[in-house]
């Protein structure tokens, strides 16, 4: 099977420099949704028409699998179908879906592919509560499809007509190729129109059947930010739908976003208002509290995110206890049992078991043993301005608060720093290391008075 | 045009010492949503009748184009209006809107003055499902409006019309005064009802017109917390579409707040929980992450706001890139391509082009220059327990972690501080400066020992 | 009264390691939900009927007013009953309930009990728009109910019947232990049903009634996440409706979260996205802001909680100012006008009156007195790795920033410490103290160059 994306369209009511057809559903552009479900059809060809911003929609979506015809000028779907007929192969039959319309399920389509097999021309249409606007399925009295009605040439009787045209067809190219060639654009808009390739099917005597779709959100295109809002959050709300139905426990499925692909293993629990980017993986028994950000990570099994965490790139051991206010940058990966509490930042470091930063901490560039305590407000100090450094702090290290670790520099097994150290150099093991000034009183200081404000508070 | 606003009442069911129409919707009171509306319509006079809570009420929406008349006993709609009569220019017809229906839009209120023109009577009236409890607009044979009969004293075939009485009215202010001064109040409540006056009308010969908003909740009122909770959200929906519509992308329009004016530019995104208050300024580009807190703060173009940021009184710069987790506090001016990042404060500073402070810093009252990299924990020591000191901080400066800078105190051009110092003086140009205590480690220390438990732990 | 409280099923379709009715609702087991239902009808027996996961049921909800019966084998409602017998005081009716059925109200159940009385079968019955798949009630002529008819058994006609049955139902001890003896398994499922009891009170001359709930969610079972997640939203939104009509504002019904028991004062805003657990109790006039979590907390009157907080265990006195981003841990007791701000943690502390700490800190098993300020970065070094001890901050200090105060340690009253002071050993009143290396300034010194990437940035 062929498979034609039309993708050429400009999207005006976007009010957006985007090419439409780029605009972000659930994190990727609607494109390529259509795509991904172009994909699970397995043509042996799929080509885009492009059209307005053409290069930015071709970078956006280029694979070695996917061809790209160019529509230059806008002139109807029949138009933008022709540009893409050299690109097919013409024994095989053509599926034509829209870049806009991002929601269609694959076995919806695989329905209508299978309906039409290699000779028949098949239409996917949908019942409409309200079907003004849409082109009403007119069908014979034995029930087959005799032509498709525009709203403007249609009767009293046929505005009746709740089964409507959704635009997605498919059926035999040469044929296609055929009407195509003979589709004239004398209408309102001037345009060619894919829709019209119908009447021309039923003049041949080819047979037109249709399929419907599971859910008429699956036919609904964006042609601008309420709609595109709205299948934002149709799409939101079915993979809600699905986390709960494999056993997940979502505190409120109206408040979780998943923008990318989120796996979960058995008795995992989510609370209200977390957003999950890329690819993220909870394993069994992991707890993500409220209003956590989760983008591109592992969380190991019986491992707690508390509220407002912020994770990216980022590996969390079993039975971890992460947050609340946790920041976990690219780069780490924590062993099992380690904490990570409130204002800390961990980047690019790896932390082994059973280690813990519990309090407004910086740890970057750092490769941390196990059972380490660092204290809190310690900073590794992996910048110098132009390069960075790596800190090493071995197993069952003692950090004492506020400490600052001079990278490149090294904390050996069982070492204890205390208070307020600046470590520069290693700091021996199983010793007591640390730089501090000697405490004293100045004696007769008096505390400053209110001075006359002098403007900025 | 006169338009007079009821704001009497006390709002018993609201449970709240506040006067029911000091109680906010979208931040500010209902009352100073009426008055909003009413502006636009450019009275000569406007008439704020108050009642329950009268100073507060007064003094919470006082203006040099708002009158105030006192009705002491709230004795009806018809007896509030009486209270008005002396401030109105009875040349002009009278508008009478109310202190709790918050949401009626002005170009409904417009429509209804030009359907009553100078000498009709008017009535804002509307259709509702379920009627029950309204008082019926009922019409002669010719349509034309012939009383109003409230459900006590309605028929059979009186109670199954659907159109209501919203009770804002207009009529010709002299009439009007007429009209009121028949007024009586031999009913349950013992009130005077305004209502009362379209039969009046009627009998005067005086034509009764109507006109109807565009939505039923243009005339709802607030009676009840509940009441109020409905409104503020269907306000935050109507401002969420208005978003939409003018472009900008909004992850969900049930999860946006906006309490004031938040004005976008072209190809702005706004996550899911964000909440926005006073006046704010998104320009080209500006993305915001998930449940960001944003009040009277603008932001400059192609800047990202990471999630959990809280600005308020904040500009940033074009390309800025805040949080997550970023504090921008009053008097916060953020020059282009700044960063500030997680866990960082600043407060009443200017930092210039490009400087950063990505990690657990206290910015307040500084200078900033450009390229600037303030190392994480970094504090500026702006308060001396009475008086606030600026810092400055020059062009290319490099702040080693930890540092603290007492002000008042400058830190030339070029200058890198050591990691852990206290800045108390100035530092040079290019130079290192730092305040440390020598790396030592203590022979034959011995880590403390588990002591018994002495209650809290 | 008895109550018998089925709970031994497995819920297969919650994909869960943990028994069905343990599953938590608002934060407490489904199970728990029914048990406090129960207890508000003063039950003289509370036996509640366990198979599945039995001694995690038992450990769950034991109480010294619970018995348990085992139904080791799950062979039907009426099985499960059987098992209850027993345990329960045959002179007294019994109402049997169900433990995945947790929003039945307590009146609703009273009034079916009364309907009842000693001598009759009460059946809770509700009308449902579509009653597929459950059983109905078939009355007579006469409105009396004669049998209840399954969905496979049921004629057109009673299929159209829309009042069904619930499974809830009262009746003589003694004869229900007499019906239940006669019950058969002969069906598809093999399994004795609670409901034949019905038939065999109607032939035994027993009159059937019903009562009614208030609404269709009171009977509504959870068999799967989707319907957990359903019920947890109802079940939200009834109690953020409860607290709206008690006059609490809440800015979002839809978006807060209770689980637990949360009461409040006059007066009382509520910002969305918040979370509260266990008992909270917020007095007059306070404010939570948007996207906090608090749990088992107090909050003083006219206290205002910004946005991001998370509170556990903490009490805030009158007037307090928290947040944004502040984490009050166990055993934090604020007194009156105590500010904490921006990314501070305080646990297991006493800060008294008009005391602040606005800024990146750590106060833990700190006893502070009133009129102290703790500056930026300061840390309470309470660990030493095994020990915690405790700091004592006397009234009217001056902690300077990035301070550390390594415990156990006092600062005297009026005392100021220095910005970067490391705090071992007392400090005087009304002087200052500090501990601080001599400023110095590198000659000749050069900044480091860029160095070859080296793997990881």
């Amino acid at each position: 099977m062929n498979i034609v994306i039309l993708a050429a369209g400009m999207g005006k009511r976007m009010h957006s420099d985007l090419p439409k057809v780029l605009h972000p559903l659930a994190g990727r552009p609607l494109l390529a949704h259509v795509i991904d479900t172009a994909r699970t059809l397995s043509p042996t060809r799929l080509v885009v028409v492009v059209g307005h911003g053409a290069e930015r929609v071709q970078a956006a979506v280029a694979a070695p699998d996917v061809a790209f015809a160019l529509q230059a000028q806008q002139l109807g779907t029949g138009h933008a179908v022709m540009q893409a007929l050299p690109l097919l192969d013409p024994a095989q039959p053509t599926l034509v879906l829209y870049g806009d319309v991002p929601l269609t399920r694959a076995d919806t389509l695989a329905r209508l592919v299978e309906a039409a097999g290699q000779d028949r021309f098949g239409i996917l249409t949908v019942e409409m509560d309200d079907p003004t606007g849409y082109g009403r399925i007119v069908r014979d009295a034995a029930g087959s499809i005799a032509r498709i009605v525009e709203q403007k040439d249609a009767s009293e009787a046929e505005r009746a007509i709740r089964e409507i045209n959704t635009g997605i067809v498919v059926c035999p190219t040469a044929k296609l190729t055929e009407w195509l060639s003979t589709l004239r654009n004398d209408n309102a808009q001037g345009e060619y129109y894919l829709t019209d390739t119908v009447e021309r099917a039923v003049a041949d005597g080819v047979e037109v059947v249709s399929a419907q779709p599971g859910a008429l959100w699956e036919t609904l295109g964006v042609n601008s930010k309420v709609q595109l809002a709205e299948l934002e959050r149709l799409h939101q709300r079915n993979q809600a739908m699905r986390l709960l139905e494999a056993g997940v426990t979502v505190l409120d499925p109206a408040r979780i976003d998943i923008r990318g692909e989120l796996t979960c293993g058995r008795d995992v629990t989510i609370d209200v208002g977390c957003v999950f980017e890329g690819r993220v993986h909870l394993e069994d028994g992991v707890q993500i509290g409220p209003h956590c950000v989760i983008r591109d990570s592992r969380i190991g099994s019986g491992a707690r995110v508390l509220a407002f965490c912020h994770l990216e790139q980022a590996q969390v051991g079993a039975d971890g206890r992460i947050g609340p206010y946790a920041r976990l940058r690219p780069g780490t990966e924590l062993g099992e049992d380690v904490h990570i509490g409130n204002f800390v930042e961990v980047k690019n470091s790896q932390i082994a078991a059973h280690s813990k930063a519990n309090h407004l901490a910086y740890v970057g560039d750092a490769t941390v043993g196990s059972r380490v305590n660092i204290g809190a407000g310690t900073i590794t100090c992996n910048y110098d301005g132009v390069n960075k450094h790596r800190t090493v702090i071995e197993d069952d290290v003692f950090i004492g608060s506020d400490s600052q670790l001079v990278a490149p520099v090294t904390v050996r097994r069982g070492a204890t720093l205390g208070a307020g150290t600046t470590l520069t150099k290693e700091a021996p093991a199983d010793q007591l290391t640390l730089s501090r000034a000697k405490q004293t009183t100045i004696p007769g200081w008096q505390r400053p008075v209110k001075q006359p404000r002098q403007g900025t508070k």
